[in-house]
């Protein structure tokens, strides 16, 4: 957790020193007692550390682990998280509340308001537990260390600032304007999590050059937007002033033009009045976007990806390194213990004993069957001690992927059963169930395909009905079957399995319930019948699980495994990334609902009980120009509720049409608002899209250079790990 | 020229039996004639060779030889050049000829329509140079290398598919349908550049992995399509069904709304209707968007680069191979000739005469500079001999940059020239320079500020042309003494002076003419005069080349200068890229022209003499959706004319908006057009950019690593130098 404590050589030496000399510090690494419980307990959780990839620079006094090791457990973990959830969420419910079933500006009601205190309440809970949080953390690792780390300093410093917000909230009866405690939330994200805050140094480095070729596009912008108000000038023929009248007015607006094209999000637009009057002017644009989009923008890809490249391979050297540092700890602790190395002729061989060892593990909280594993290696030591080497070994087991073994078929004393599990043991079973699968889809597209342009009541749904209960049918025989020839432990062993499993059972339920309020399917086909349209919701649910189900054929096919893996990989490493997404889109979104709530009016708001977007769209369409807001009917993305800003927020990431929400609240607020959108832009679609495009690139590579033999990455990787090994024996053995 | 030669191991050998046994091969190697002559001929072709880094593998007998060194004399390939520029430009003045101001449909005036017979005249003759080229070239390899190489029969195959399409083209009266040979033209580009020859090659190696996520694509939006068809159904309640009626009526507009969704070209309209009535709508679109447009797009990215990781340093390597070759084979040949190792003592130090390199030397023709170099190194060796080893590091001289090294500063005898070449040769003066420019920039533009609403008329000049006139005024100044510090060579010693003096003569030129035309200019400010635009048009153009002279500063900003001269060099690694891309585009605009020629008709023709967009706007309005291709008056993009196609491809891969073009031409066309859109957009946006990026990477890692000190990839390239040079130790000792 603590990310800014020096991991290399200097911490690696302090580490050594407390070693050393254990009586020159106070309270770590135990002084109170020599007994061997306390040595024991100290070894559990290095160990446990070490297994978590955690750092060793922690208080070791008796009452200090029991701490530790309660903080560090996976209840109390678990409930942090659910708080930070708890937190998170609660811009959903506070007003401007998101309950509403639309956020559309024309016809939004608001299901439920919270009344005040509620969201104060559950608020002042949290914060509460975040500084019990804070004060655990802080006494484990002590005061000077405290005062090192800055992000628990700032951590501080967010919980007073929110408490003391918090208090002026409830003395001013809920106001609900801005309120800074919003806005710095998702740092509880943050603090929490280590490779976050990796992630977020890795982009603090990549900044200097970025600025680099971010002032280069600037320049960029500059020149092209004096250039074109030169070209696009107001001249004696108002007919031909096209050009400057929508996109070259003036400074600010020509900027703005040539600042969407650069995202392209107003190509063909921007030049078409001028391309009418002559084809020369698209010179003008394309040189623009040739040099602009594709050039200087994948240059900040090239850079920012640059700055990645060895990053995940920097990050398993880093959890590498704390590994090896608390398993090492842990071994001089045990060695400390027992001081019996009797056996050996030299006195450089330190062993600990096998006993000692299984003992630590058995009160080790980590993974059983990792457990197992460690302690089955530890016993087969031959002469009851275990060298330092071998003892580091142990721990390889960690690394090593968990073997999923199968259950072996059940045996069946009936020869029909035998001969059943033999016959649907076999591999051609599941190449059946995917063709049968993949029948269903084309029976539900075909079905789709004739009813598309019928109503509801036009439909004729016995068909699809029969073909469902077939299909269900088929898929119950097919799970039964399975399951007695595999039997019940071989059946759930198998991943692919409990999908397809649980999919049908699902769609075995709902077809019975189906039966149970219809009876019989057919005999109620008549659109007079007043639970239609439910039946028919549940008819469509089945589709849509069906067409989930046919997802399993997906690892059955070879390049797609290969992909879908990669991609699965990838969702592990991307949680860092994803965490700092959710981090921005808060911090955004708290301050669009602040900066511009309200700021756009529906311009009919007597129509909003029956509202037809048509006759909207009719009425609008008159005064304004196609591809505004108001004639584009975008009104339910808005700024007016937490969940509506979102939305916003992504349509903007998305680039696609983001002028039409610069300039409508550029219209309806200030041109500043602009600052806000390009500030979005920016870190969305242009960092962050940026990130995540490198970090694909890096996780594919690293990938594909690992499956594809021992290359440069590995080889380097493997004289890292052995610098660290030499750097270990060197600063404990000298 | 020739890729498919293979180099490595196998051709090197073919060389050393050459070299070894040139009695067997008839007209290889020249054994018509042992004099000195022909060996020092055959040098010098080799030498040629080497120093282009072609191959060496062709005949080599003095007639040949004579042939070889005219074909590849910088006159011949220039010829070639500008005869497959002729011939791919052909297609702008062809019937429909694009020879007119707009492509507006509604008042297009072609210009001049080329007779029959004259664009088919010069087609002819492009196609005999075409034809002589393939005999020259085909005779020079020989006959059994042709066979052996797929693109000289390929271009064979091209010239004779053109040359009898012709003869059915004049024989039908210049009938101007689809031609066959207009698709095949780009042809001639491809054949002619090794480089692009190479990177298709690399294209070619990567189509396979691009499939298995092209079908994971298309599984992800088949999926996705029927869950929409699901989700979005005709309801009973028409004022529901929206989203249904505008983007999932049936499959087919199923599938082409979350296609261009894919390309975020329609996201927040497709969403719209379906959000505004329910916000967990937008869900389905984005879980749709996330994962397609983010992931398996990116993953996309991820494989191409992937792919040409290493691109460079290979195509390096290549080149370096062949370098190698020539020299080497020079050197055995100069070796050959002069047997009188005598003043070393063992047989093993073989050696050329210093004189024999010197008369190769004075015949090879390349660049002046590296060639005196060459030999001054060359005529350094004291023995008079040149060992193998020193022969080839002469040519390493090759590889250096040319030092650009300044003349001395010219010395006067007048004092006070001399003050001012002292302070005129001072780093400063740049600055001031620089300085002066950006104040030059900011009163254009702050004129551009103030007087961007005004109309021609209301401007008032005087100012804006006064400033232009002092500003000129110092750039002459500063041009002038900087040429007395410097003395003329060394002013023109500088690329930025050359930059610098030009535009200040072209300015001081325009100003000159300005003056001429109204002698004095504040005389005229009167609208009624009628030359007035045209002074405004000069006026214009000054201010547009002063911004341009502002550019100047870019080389004297640090970081800036780093990320320009990184594109710089890519500019030169991009030629096979923009070769390529010239290729699709022209192949996809003859085609475009040819199925989709005529297809859109305007609305009024009647209004074409007198037209106003406005006007055309207001009367579409009402029938048109907002988007549609009428309504945002796109008239100007169609496929009428090779020119608008190639806009119009350009518009397209810009992929905003691309959904317009795809919906219209599927309107005015059938439902199938839309194929050729996708394809294009396959082949420009996902191919096309993804190679564009994957090289912007490479190239800049490839000099991020080159500047940072000895990466792997140099020791990689260093390793397959030394390995280069074992294996022809290799073969040509043992």
């Amino acid at each position: 957790m603590m990310e800014s404590f020096p991991l290399l050589p200097g911490g690696v030496h302090s580490g050594s020193d407390n070693y050393r000399a254990p009586k020159e510090t106070p309270f770590y690494w135990g002084t109170q007692g020599h007994d061997d419980e306390l040595y024991i307990q100290q070894a559990v959780v290095l160990i446990e550390d070490a297994v978590h990839y955690r750092s060793i620079n922690h208080r070791m006094d008796p009452r200090s682990i029991q701490l530790y090791r309660w903080y560090y457990s996976r209840l109390c973990q678990w409930g942090l998280n659910v708080v930070i959830f708890v937190i998170l969420v609660l811009a959903f419910i506070e007003r401007p509340s998101s309950l509403s079933v639309t956020s559309d500006l024309r016809s939004k009601h608001t299901l439920w308001e919270p009344p005040c205190g509620l969201t104060e309440g559950i608020e002042i809970i949290c914060l509460l537990i975040f500084t019990f949080d804070l004060i655990v953390k802080s006494y484990l690792i002590g005061h000077e260390e405290f005062l090192k780390c800055k992000w628990l300093v700032a951590y501080m410093v967010v919980i007073s600032v929110s408490v003391i917000d918090w208090t002026l909230s409830l003395s001013m009866a809920c106001d609900d304007t801005m309120r800074i405690r919003k806005l710095i939330r998702p740092f509880y994200l943050l603090q929490n999590s280590s490779l976050m805050k990796k992630t977020l140094k890795c982009i603090k480095r990549t900044i200097p050059e970025i600025t680099s070729v971010i002032l280069l596009v600037v320049l960029h912008l500059c020149v092209f937007t004096m250039f074109g108000m030169l070209l696009f000038e107001r001249g004696e023929n108002p007919e031909k002033n096209m050009e400057w009248e929508f996109y070259f007015k003036n400074f600010s607006q020509s900027l703005t033009s040539l600042l969407v094209l650069l995202t392209t999000a107003n190509n063909p637009d921007v030049m078409t009045p001028a391309y009418t009057l002559n084809r020369g002017f698209s010179v003008f644009f394309i040189l623009f976007s040739g040099f602009g989009t594709y050039f200087l923008m994948n240059l900040l890809t090239a850079i920012i990806y640059n700055q990645f490249r060895g990053y995940l391979v920097m990050s398993i050297q880093t959890s590498i390194l704390r590994r090896h540092l608390g398993i090492r700890a842990a071994f001089e602790l045990l060695h400390c213990q027992s001081q019996e190395p009797t056996f050996s002729e030299d006195d450089t061989v330190e062993c600990v004993m096998v006993q000692t060892v299984l003992k630590v593990m058995r009160r080790v909280q980590m993974k059983g069957y990792y457990r197992d594993a460690i302690m089955k290696k530890a016993s087969q030591s031959s002469s009851g001690y275990i060298p330092r080497e071998a003892f580091q070994r142990l721990f390889d087991e960690l690394d090593k992927d968990r073997m999923k073994y199968h259950p072996p078929l059940p045996e069946y004393s009936s020869k029909f059963l035998r001969k059943v599990q033999f016959v649907f043991s076999q591999h051609y079973v599941t190449v059946v169930g995917n063709a049968v699968a993949l029948a269903n889809v084309v029976c539900i597209c075909m079905i789709l395909v004739i009813d598309c342009e019928k109503t509801l009541s036009e439909r004729d749904n016995y068909y699809l009905e029969t073909i469902n209960c077939f299909f269900i049918l088929y898929y119950l025989l097919e799970m039964v079957l399975k399951m007695v020839a595999f039997g019940w432990t071989g059946y759930v062993s198998y991943g692919s399995n409990i999908f397809d499993g649980s999919l049908t059972v699902l769609l075995l339920g709902l077809q019975i319930s189906i039966f149970a309020t219809y009876s019989l399917p057919f005999s109620y086909w008549n659109p007079a019948h007043g639970g239609l349209t439910s039946l028919w919701e549940m008819v469509r649910l089945v589709n849509m699980l069906s067409i989930f189900r046919f997802l399993r054929i997906i690892p059955n096919i070879k390049l797609m495994a290969l992909v879908a893996s990669t991609m699965v990989d990838l969702v592990k490493n991307l949680r860092a990334f994803a965490g700092i997404l959710v981090v921005v889109y808060y911090v955004f979104a708290v301050l669009g609902v602040w900066l511009f709530r309200g700021a756009i009016i529906a311009p009919a708001t007597n129509l909003s009980t029956t509202v037809d977007p048509r006759i909207m769209k009719m009425t609008v369409n008159k005064t304004l120009q196609c591809g505004s807001y108001e004639q584009l009917g975008y009104w339910s993305n808005n700024f007016d509720d937490f969940a509506s800003a979102l939305v916003l927020l992504y349509n903007i990431m998305m680039m696609n049409n983001w002028n039409v929400f610069l300039d409508a609240y550029a219209r309806y607020t200030t041109e500043w608002s602009k600052l806000y959108f390009i500030a979005w832009w920016l870190t969305s679609s242009v960092m962050w899209v940026n990130l995540f495009i490198a970090l694909i690139l890096e996780n594919f590579i690293y990938k594909w250079d690992r499956n594809h033999g021992c290359s440069n990455r590995d080889m380097e990787r493997t004289d890292l790990e052995t610098t660290i090994q030499l750097m270990f024996s060197l600063s404990f053995q000298i």
